[in-house]
């Protein structure tokens, strides 16, 4: 059983704030929709699942309060929190569609009591959450049959529990083949400026007793060209029509690094993370975060703090790097343009 | 005038305490052999050139108070010596170099009295030192010349006036172009896990009046990709006759990355770097190097302490990848195999 990584519990949002691990395990509810905001913006909660599912919730946050009967007023307070928590953060697209989603359910009930909206809306946010883990574990059931015994993965960033509400997008796959019997071996990139692979998969996968080691992500290539990289696994922020994928900064590198070692590189995500409205990948809006990221690691500075950063916090793979996606509805092989709005309805 | 990185000075080898850099400029007195020893194997002197002069004078401080005219065992000694600082690295060439040039000073010197001898060393040391001087002049004429205006130069790990006895390798290609006159900019890849780009060139190069932006290694690939980098330039370990090249972990994924994008590839490096006894990149020994590195970040820890890790500190780039080597006897460019031997007797 992974790790509840996200939960609604006593009308909060209880998170597992992930930029203390593996330090600390450490929980925070979120009451009110400043604080999920700043969960989601700051990386407390993040994974493009789960930030999706703490969206959802925190619309629950962000309408709860509202006092009366006036179903104008409310529509205006829902747009405004929903417009408020899509300001988080811009990348992972799943934010977006499960704020979508909210919405839908209200405008398509605006018949119904106020007390009853918000009801539905908060079975909607539910949905979402437990939607999320069967959805994963279709992934981790396809994913898994991909892995043979004797081979070596990589994974980059945490595309794991803590991204998701149950075993993870790419890490499921380790997950699922390791119920199965499996016997593998898992790099995992450490993953800068954030250390996410460090401090959250590399601790996440030992605690599953999964044969993990851990890697500068300056090694990845030293790797492949020693043959040590079997396949690499990663999940995605936001995937276009074509199959240009927006995953964390560094993924593009790794993707062309498997592409000249003739490696297969995996996506593993749900449709939620595909966005058909986009054609390429040259449209997917990438954030870029702050230089103490960079200057800074864990409070400890390891730079001149007036030194110029530029911090990308995700690149865009092309889609010919790309083998396969690996979704809760099957894999999607080449040609993607045509195969993803396919399967992707 | 740049930086003393390392000098002999009242008998003894001082040098920049690099791990302490950029927080605190402290210089370290290395008054006998196992301290140099030590300096060398945790990086408080580094880079090639510069191992390759503390190498040299570190052999000064093991027979300097060699009592007694015994010839035989002086020789003993001396090879006792060179056979421990030798010891401290194995992938930088450049140290065993200097320690063969010190052995042969000395052995074409058997004849006269063991002080002079002991004056002839000291004398060999020294015009290492100097030498490198004048060779990191050399290169950085030759080096800016491939450098124009409005250009935006990538640069990994320190290739700078910390990582040699004067202007540094690559970088003094920078300083002789900015003193040249030439306007360019400069990004340098943080070059975890020792972050020497962090902590070291972009310090340096702020120094200077470089203008110079820090990136995670991880963001190499977007930058090129949205065509912000027109040239990169790296220095060298080792450079086998063939031109493969080991230089630290990282640089084969730049190399490779600026391959995919047509980004000329550069390897600035005195001839002293270059291994002709090695065919190919494949007998370069690769250091690795303690799981602490990748766990830790100046002593905070940013990894569960009990995770494996995986930590060479070098790679190799093959040289198909590099579109010319810059060395101070002129830019060396492909066929290599021909070419390296006939500039680098």
């Amino acid at each position: 059983m992974p790790i509840a990584t996200i939960e609604w519990k006593n009308n909060c949002i209880r998170i597992i704030n992930q930029t203390k691990l593996p330090l600390k395990l450490e929980h925070l509810d979120c009451r009110n929709i400043k604080t999920i905001w700043k969960a989601i913006k700051e990386l407390q909660v993040r994974g493009a699942p789960a930030i999706g599912i703490a969206g959802a919730l925190g619309v629950i946050l962000g309408i709860k309060d509202f006092p009366g009967q006036d179903i104008e007023g409310f529509k205006k307070k829902l747009d405004q929190t929903v417009k408020y928590l899509a300001s988080s953060r811009p990348t992972a697209v799943n934010l977006f569609w499960a704020l979508e989603r909210m919405k839908r359910r209200a405008y398509s009930n605006l018949n119904l009591s106020l007390p009853k909206i918000k009801e539905l809306l908060l079975d909607e946010a539910l949905k979402i959450l437990e939607e999320d883990k069967s959805i994963c574990r279709k992934m981790a059931d396809y994913g898994a049959k991909l892995i043979h015994d004797g081979d070596t993965c990589l994974t980059v960033c945490n595309a794991g529990a803590l991204a998701t509400a149950d075993y993870g997008t790419a890490l499921g796959v380790f997950y699922r083949a390791k119920e199965k019997g499996r016997v593998f071996k898992v790099f995992a990139c450490e993953t800068r400026p954030l250390l996410q692979g460090a401090r959250l998969t590399s601790w996440e996968l030992k605690e599953h007793n999964i044969d993990v080691t851990l890697i500068a992500d300056n090694t990845a290539g030293y790797l492949m060209k020693e043959g040590k990289i079997d396949k690499v696994f990663a999940g995605a922020d936001r995937v276009a029509a074509n199959g240009d994928t927006a995953n964390k900064i560094g993924t593009f590198n790794l993707a062309l690094l498997s592409h000249y070692h003739q490696i297969p590189f995996y996506i593993v995500a749900p449709s939620s993370t595909f966005d058909l409205k986009l054609k390429s990948g040259k449209s997917i809006p990438i954030e870029h975060r702050k230089p103490q990221e960079v200057i800074c690691l864990q409070s400890k500075k390891v730079a001149h703090s007036q030194v110029k950063v530029y911090n990308p916090a995700f690149d865009v793979t092309l889609h010919k790097f790309i083998r396969a996606f690996v979704t809760e509805k099957g894999l999607i092989k080449p040609p993607f343009a045509k195969n993803i709005p396919n399967v992707i309805r």
